[in-house]
């Protein structure tokens, strides 16, 4: 029996891993944590029997508990309570999937505890990789990529040395503008945007796939994950997202992982890691997707690419600042207070006047990403 | 210092193996043998100074040993030299890249002998897979695929265990014929078959491909490799030969092996297995295949597929009867003396005639092979 907590619940990934969970007697969920929907959490509850719960949002406390009552669940609730689950110590792993700067922590708690991390939590590694890799090691625990891009470069690396990498090939869709002409780009709608040819996700994680900015923070997190100097970490074009990504080794063979664009592989292979289990997903058909096109990333029309490895080579607090400013560039675009070109003008300017600072401690990373969310919020006030 | 001999170091496989060992200091050639090229053989000699010869053609006994008077190689001449240095245990690896079923006899010996053998003679596993398999365990040596898409799928393989996987994919480029109507296959000119779009090879082997034979054989091949059932063995026509084979595993994740279309690859991470080293193979280039196309094999058009598939499944001397009716078919169509549609006819009825016999051991095999090879060339004779 496989013992998991998972932060992050009822989100996208949380609820995918619960399916996967749902359909085998050999994991065990200990917690589950949520931020607001209470009720999806309650069913969940009921369903799954977890020994603890929490919700971060304090304000539904008593209807929670109300609703729980008959049930012998422990329950939580805010940052405090989320601190708490993460330190239980009897499980066999975390599974991070929460969303924001403030999951950063849980990874830390887990890493410190030699907890093994199925990580979704993307901030945990753009922002402090090398924290992460320095607790991990001295801890013994051991962190397995959710995301399909990074699973897919863990599963070909299965087996291999490390230092028989030569390349590592992200691919990514290209996004909804990978077709049209830059001088298009200023005309950018939040409508045109927000539409994802493959992936259904979250409006932030489209717009980052509009932006190719997504594919620039996964750089950074593959150079964390897998220790690979930057400049062998190439991104190739793949419209059709069924080759998830590659390795390329030194003796000029190339290992891919592929199939059905779904987060279900990578969440069940790292639940089950280091073994395989048959899992929930259908067969792949190759007859549905008879055609795999390839193209060169166009970095002129898609900067962001290029600030992520301008920031991960500038190294210390860069990539964080890349990562915060990009955040709220985002979030201001969805808001129509900036447009869709101004996005990589707003994180270049940020990048550029930042004085780099060391991330010793997570307590310097959060000082950090308050003064540089202050700085771009400022500067879009005067925008 | 690996130290290999190489069987057939003057064919195709060989001299690119041996154009890997040109640059490859950490390799060094035991003995080199050749069927009747005696020139390459001599500058071979010249430049890689293994310790033993052998060329099969006695003819040119004579001329050899002149030319290589000042060498300290020891010449042995025959299939009687051939067996000779096939027992040199001084070795860490046989490269067998003869061609035709003798070739199945240093396999053989290797196996026996508890050596490692990088296997291009296909004669050894399609007629003799169970032998073979039965030797190499009781003596605790290993089988390495040299073919591309059985390395394709034993590098998949790599850090996976066998009960993780579900099926095999093995690709093929479908051959010159895949657009063809059938209608219009009893047109197929000579001329047409030896035309292949990917591959340069032999005369046989472009043949077999244009049937789709090669594919029905790699499938049997896969089956004695890898130890799947054979109808977890699948096939998918992928004309560019790019992808060059892949695995499902239970989990419903597919890893690939991809690159150029070149024996290069398959060649040397067989010689240099476990490890990987530096080739001389050039860095891969996914916009040089920006397009890659996957389609179902028509079994009505390339009925060698079922046939093979057939035989495989029959068990026995199936197989080997499959292979001999084949190769006979194959000569007979290249001197013009059959149809390209009569190929499947001939070996569907040789199947279909033939009482099925045990293999127990070489002398089976060969007393079977002969008796096949006398009713097959009588039919033909009365076609």
């Amino acid at each position: 029996m496989k013992k998991i907590g998972i932060h992050g619940s009822t989100g996208s990934i949380g609820t995918q891993a619960l399916e996967i969970i749902r359909n085998d007697k050999n994991i065990y969920c200990v917690y589950l944590s949520a931020f607001s929907n209470v009720d999806l959490l309650i069913n969940q509850s009921k369903e799954f029997k977890p020994q603890y719960i929490c919700l971060v949002d304090e304000s539904k406390k008593d209807y929670l508990r109300d609703q729980l009552s008959s049930f012998n669940i422990e329950i939580l609730f805010g940052q405090t309570g989320l601190k708490e689950i993460s330190k239980i110590k009897n499980i066999d792993l975390m599974l991070n999937a929460l969303v924001g700067y403030s999951g950063m922590i849980h990874t830390f708690i887990a890493a410190d505890n030699g907890i093994d991390i199925a990580l979704a939590n993307k901030e945990s590694l753009v922002v402090a990789g090398n924290l992460i890799n320095d607790r991990i090691k001295l801890n013994k625990s051991k962190l397995f990529p959710v995301d399909s891009e990074h699973s897919a470069i863990w599963q070909c690396l299965e087996g291999e040395k490390a230092n028989y990498i030569k390349n590592i090939i992200l691919t990514g869709s290209g996004g909804p503008f990978r077709e049209l002409d830059v001088s298009k780009f200023s005309q950018i709608t939040k409508k045109d945007a927000l539409k994802h040819p493959n992936w259904s996700m979250g409006s932030k994680i489209t717009i980052d796939s509009a932006t190719m900015m997504n594919k620039g923070l996964e750089v950074i997190e593959a150079f964390w994950l897998f220790n690979i100097p930057i400049n062998n970490i190439e991104i190739i074009v793949h419209p059709q997202s069924i080759i998830h990504s590659m390795v390329e080794f030194i003796d000029g063979s190339i290992k891919a992982q592929l199939g059905e664009p779904s987060m279900t592989i990578p969440i069940h292979y790292a639940m089950n890691y280091p073994k395989r289990t048959k899992s929930i997903m259908p067969k792949f058909d190759f007859l549905e997707y008879p055609n795999l096109t390839f193209q060169k990333p166009d970095i002129e029309k898609f900067r962001c690419i290029k600030l992520a490895y301008d920031a991960i080579k500038l190294g210390d607090s860069y990539p964080l600042v890349l990562n915060v400013v990009n955040d709220i560039c985002v979030n201001a675009f969805l808001n129509d207070k900036i447009k869709f070109i101004d996005i990589p003008i707003f994180i270049e300017d940020a990048l550029q006047s930042h004085n780099a600072c060391k991330i010793d401690d997570i307590d310097s990373i959060f000082s950090i990403i308050d003064s540089t969310k202050n700085i771009i919020l400022r500067k879009l006030n005067n925008n």
